[in-house]
């Protein structure tokens, strides 16, 4: 299997970047492939402008590389921290420029009607993410949007989220627990080839 | 009253510049000011970096005049599309950069408890928001974040969220029927001084 994962955080010792760690590795121990972008290390540009948006034949190659990975991957998992409900600008601006219509879903005529086309071959999508909020533990909204909002849109019918928290002052043992218990999802969903 | 008003679309000719103008014009009429950012227009960044999360005397000017105008305003109106049941890249850069602890908001010990302290003193918000799906009209989701994951959080709790639905094919009178409504809002929140 092929699994792209996109990770958005600035600081590259963070432990969003340990988490993405854990899951490369996991998954490539496993015998699959990995498709990874951090998009920070990348210099993303999250602004979606009105040339891009026009159409595809003067995109910049980044925006080719990510639509390719996107079509061409079996599973997905995104990692990012919470803020504010929501994952940060770098994230929300790959789905913005990443996800557009005719590679990620498309509206079709059907008895008059416009019908919703998940294009997406991806079988799971994985959402990891970490909040220093107590009260963001188990954030159903965050969650709800990266399910109803995004992955279902694109045919995607089964999402999983692991929301982490909080980060701030934990300890070595916590964070090395957590660590664990995303291999074994690893293994769950990118088992043994 | 100064009223901060925060537009986040690519296209100047678009039905959200529309309704942008819609605003300005008549709390302006109404004898009240306006603080204006188009964020495209004045090519905010939206990407949170280590550097302006640490502290704020190497903030660049922009970032600055933002938060002076954050903290001064006595209501905010955050004009964007519904991209994927969220604000578009740059308006969610605009909250990781700008809403910063001490800005808008802090967590203060309370009896031996950390406790949020919302620190905005604008007294209502308003999301006016369009999109071209149908099912996204009355996106409950799209609100609760406004209300719930953003504006509560910095104490405001008088929130009040318009989803202006479907705008791609509307005709002219349709459109124009929704810029009336959103002139009202404002003589209802900001009216004559």
């Amino acid at each position: 299997m092929k699994v792209l994962i996109i990770l958005g955080h600035p600081n590259n010792e963070s432990y969003n970047h340990a988490i993405a760690q854990t899951c490369v590795s996991q998954i490539e121990a496993n015998g699959h492939s990995v498709l990874f972008h951090d998009l920070y290390a990348e210099h993303f540009n999250p602004l979606l402008s009105l040339d891009t948006e026009a159409e595809n034949t003067e995109l910049d190659n980044q925006i080719k590389t990510h639509r390719e990975d996107l079509m061409n991957c079996d599973g997905i998992i995104v990692i990012h921290p919470n803020w504010w409900g929501q994952p940060p600008a770098i994230i929300k601006g790959w789905l913005d420029r990443v996800l557009s219509p005719g590679v990620a879903y498309q509206f079709v005529e059907k008895d008059g009607k416009h019908v919703l086309l998940g294009l997406l071959k991806a079988k799971n999508a994985i959402v990891i993410n970490t909040s220093n909020t107590p009260s963001e533990a188990g954030d159903n909204l965050l969650d709800s949007i990266w399910t109803d909002r995004v992955f279902k849109f694109c045919g995607i019918n089964n999402v999983e989220c692991k929301n982490i928290s909080v980060i701030k002052d934990c300890d070595v043992s916590q964070r090395n627990k957590w660590l664990a218990e995303i291999k074994e999802m690893m293994n769950t969903y990118f088992g043994q080839k």
